[in-house]
């Protein structure tokens, strides 16, 4: 199947002259996107995952359906204030301004192999922050998996050493 | 299975004298977590239904996997600056200060049947919220699902006149 035709182009958002990547008509297809997740839950071996984790709000939609897919525990990684439980946090600059990860501190059993997943690998800010919050809470973290990767972004360099996977180049 | 020995009440969260129904283990737990989506996709023929919608971001872990497993479209009611197309807005006033959810213009055929998901039922202003968008933005609300409903909270009194189904109550 080919999913390239279920991203949609945005010019101009969201900012003159970023050509955002829309994943809304992925999502509205219910065959491309149950391809789409089995495709990315297929590239990770069963046994080599302990944990599957997200940072909110758009990696849920795919991590959820793949720790179902993979039997995996899910990991939501969220903003402050959303876990009422102790924490583990970090926090990263933005383009403008900074933010902050949180995971709950028991939610991660130490050694525990985790795979994290995103919709959009574009600066690599954000993943490289959760990944750095995982191995903060005892985790490591096996793969950072991607529905799409803006390569010219190059969103690889702060991820260097890791292990990605993303469906999609542009 | 017992769904309750999934979720962890946590006292005095977000706020002194609140008990927070917190569905991390639930998700932690790839069984129940699955049991869980299945009941409540179960709960709906998949004929009745035309989309599944779900406000960010607890509500995309529900119905991200509800929609794979009904084979229907999966419709995000996001925050202001996420969607990059034409969009439909619906403001709501919270506890402290207001909110305001965005869908795609193009996102709900007329007349579409719309089962809305989120995790929790508790004032049920979020709801109430992603209800009147969804008809703003031409579709109709077959159902309002909720892994959790805080009945003490009263949350049905704005949701009168919806269909309302919840896993759990409290």
């Amino acid at each position: 199947m080919d999913l390239r035709a279920f991203i949609r182009d945005v010019p101009d958002f969201p900012k003159p002259g970023v050509l955002f990547k829309d994943i809304m008509p992925l999502l509205g297809d219910p065959a491309a996107f149950g391809f789409a997740v089995a495709e990315l839950a297929g590239h990770y071996p069963a046994g080599g995952i302990d944990v599957i984790a997200a940072a909110e709000a758009r990696g849920f939609l795919f991590a959820a359906p793949m720790a179902l897919a993979l039997k995996k525990p899910l990991v939501p990684l969220r903003k402050p204030g959303k876990l009422p439980g102790e924490t583990h946090s970090f926090k990263y600059d933005l383009e403008y301004g900074s933010a902050e990860l949180h995971v709950h501190a028991d939610a991660i059993r130490p050694g525990a192999r985790v795979l994290v997943v995103d919709d959009v690998l574009a600066t690599g800010g954000t993943m490289a922050a959760a990944c750095k919050l995982i191995e903060l809470a005892g985790g490591s973290v096996v793969g950072c998996a991607f529905l799409i990767e803006l390569a010219f972004l190059n969103g690889r360099a702060p991820l260097v050493g890791y292990d990605i996977f993303s469906l999609l180049t542009y």
